[in-house]
């Protein structure tokens, strides 16, 4: 199993999340591009250190959007889109390089990452970007969503992840935020959810009901409060279970 | 001899120069990088119609500075300069990439080339993020630069660039643009010191002495009127001088 | 009758229409506020000269959207947008201010304009924003739109526009730009249509039906090639008839 | 005495300083502008607090340049900084009458701060700025700087701050903060050199003599751990001294 997170979302003198703590514990780091955050600095020591530590760099690609962080729809045209994800994935590729790496996956970040799993123009043009740049990188992505479908049709690689501190609806969509109930705030609970999300690929949904979500990576929030402690408890519990993490893409 | 130009410095809707008629005549583009000019889409359409027609692309970097067009000097930190270098080569790398190719060399734009000129700090900083990019990059900049030395010394490829339309001191340096005589407007006259470059490795200085100036670029200004046509008539005459013109970095 | 253009869309080195030629056609000026476009000394000279010549100037507010031009949809939360369109007025009003005059009325961009003209949340927000700052400044838009209505349930005053150079459907909406004959391209036929809205106050639709459009101000687009000497024509063709120009906003 | 400090100095998503704690205790509140920091909604939400607790707004106006913070100085024109200065007022202007308010002062926020303390140019584009946009606004700066200087010799009115946290060399410049020392970190020692301020009008310089320094306002910094604690220590010692805290322009 691998743990994912959003690192590196700082920009300027402004920052967010623990980065350096949150590398402590994760496998593979979404690392903000520079269009909904991350200035080229910390991109490059957020690199660095992953390098070190055996942690898989990502490029977390989003809309150009400082002020929104990236979190509000913005209606691209396929090729703008498509060119402003290539954009991102050649500048993070850099930072890679000089930490003797490269970019191991993509993943969509904020509004792009919803948008992107139900709309077709925008999750073609995220799979155009990967394709024309490296068709072996695989996406990260949400089990079923447009975005999966697509990528699988175009021949890329796709892993799935899942939240472990997202409640789900009974057909194995999330239950969007704006309900009572969609986030799981219970550390206790998120352990579990997670360690029953590695061991038996279920989750129990909104309803009770336990359905199947088999998935390669665990999402985890990075700008939380306890984030870094939280990822720790979810670490060593499924290394205690017998579940060793490690990177998808190493 | 190879012929560079500044092109994709575009943004958004706004346009610049003409960068497919230049394709057709220089043999090395410089590809703004988003930070004082170029956007994702103009990127990718310059690289891939210069790979099409054997036009090598390099990384014109620039300061992180849209509304003063990169030509304001900004006071960058070492670390954060570098960085931002580092950035955009990526970024265009990307590009590249995409259309079959790589960078094939770096050269600063506007304030960024005039600091790295004589600042140690800007200079260091712009050769730190080409060695640690891609050492084998060549820098394109003025011969006798600090910028120039300083990449001699840290062991990189340079590649000296003169100017056909800008008037030269006796001690080789440019006569600065707030002095009178400084820009050559006369169309036969700048073909005559193109030529005079390419064949002789000499300009006529400003006050009538010949010197020296061995270069293997010369750079044209593609924001001016007429510019495409400019370098088409220096191109004819290189070539029917028996100086056939190719990239520098093939 | 009103003539309004936009203008002062350029940004830095980049420019876009002829500003100063409009400036002595057009009776109202859509001054942009620096979003979308629009930098702070293109802003202080139009507003100078509009001043100069008897020109009202307009806030043309749009969303942060430089790389797009304001022509993508974003998805702003109410607060958001609310508050980016009051800080646009300010700015702009600001170079009014030092002009000896104020901010007259406020009209969309772009894409806020399309949009808020069917959706309630981004229509309520320009409506609260123009609230907030000034309930005296009339809201520039289409009648019958969403925008409209909720300005003139707020109590706000609204000055309806219609546009020459578009195609309108049966039922007085605009055909849109995707479909064939949306854009009036004939220069004699776009001139009949502004003689037509300032003296009967109707449109011939695009099925052929004479359909009533009653509106205070003509709004031709400044970015097309010819604007201003089509601006010309339809002043000459206006004044000519007895229908004589003035601002809407003295 | 006034206390003034940094606030809105957030942008989007990241936070700076707690401008709540601070609105309670300090009486001018220099207000980010979005260049350097500050977003609308964050700066109509500083200025509507600020209304209800009798705070002063300022404009705090610095370089475009989100990406370093406004700290490294940029090279403007006399017309660009002067007409960007502008902008910033007019935007904050905006918010402050949404709270039925209007800006009181203007001061230079970081790199232009420093650089207008010296620079000819820079100063001079900034007195230009309130001059034009309104000659009664007072500015806020160091006693015995260019910019003091060049605004009381355009008749505008000037207020000088001292800094309770920063050594002072003899001749009454501050001691830089690449040297030892520059920065007073024992909250004892700064409210004792607050109090001599207020009540003396002197400071002791970094080689221990007592040299005057008449201000009518002390400026805290607002983006250090504690400092709204070390300000209602300060507020506090000023009252219970007989000085009593409001703002210069109320």
């Amino acid at each position: 199993m691998d743990l994912n997170a959003d690192l590196a979302e700082g920009f300027g003198i402004w920052r967010l999340g623990d980065d350096d703590a949150l590398l402590d514990v994760i496998t593979s780091a979404n690392v903000a591009c520079g269009f909904h955050g991350g200035d080229s600095s910390t991109m490059r020591r957020v690199c660095a250190t992953a390098a070190a530590r055996g942690v898989a760099v990502g490029a977390q690609v989003g809309y150009r959007d400082l002020a929104g962080f990236g979190r509000r729809r913005i209606d691209y045209t396929f090729d703008d889109l498509r060119d402003d994800v290539i954009y991102q994935i050649g500048a993070l590729d850099g930072f890679c390089r000089v930490a003797g790496k490269s970019v191991r996956y993509v993943k969509p970040h904020g509004a792009l990452y919803n948008v992107a799993s139900v709309d077709e123009v925008q999750a073609a043009a995220v799979v155009a970007a990967v394709r024309d740049y490296d068709r072996a990188l695989p996406l990260l992505c949400s089990p079923g969503s447009t975005l999966a479908e697509l990528a699988v049709g175009a021949g890329l690689n796709v892993v799935a992840e899942g939240f472990a501190d997202r409640a789900y609806e009974p057909d194995g969509s999330l239950v969007p935020r704006s309900k009572p109930g969609a986030v799981i705030a219970d550390p206790d609970a998120v352990v579990e959810r997670a360690l029953r999300l590695a061991r038996e690929g279920t989750v129990v949904a909104i309803d009770g009901s336990v359905i199947p979500l088999r998935v390669a990576s665990i999402c985890l929030h990075g700008d939380t409060p306890g984030a870094a402690e939280l990822a720790r408890r979810i670490r060593d519990a499924l290394t205690g279970a017998g579940t060793p993490l490690k990177p998808f893409a190493a």
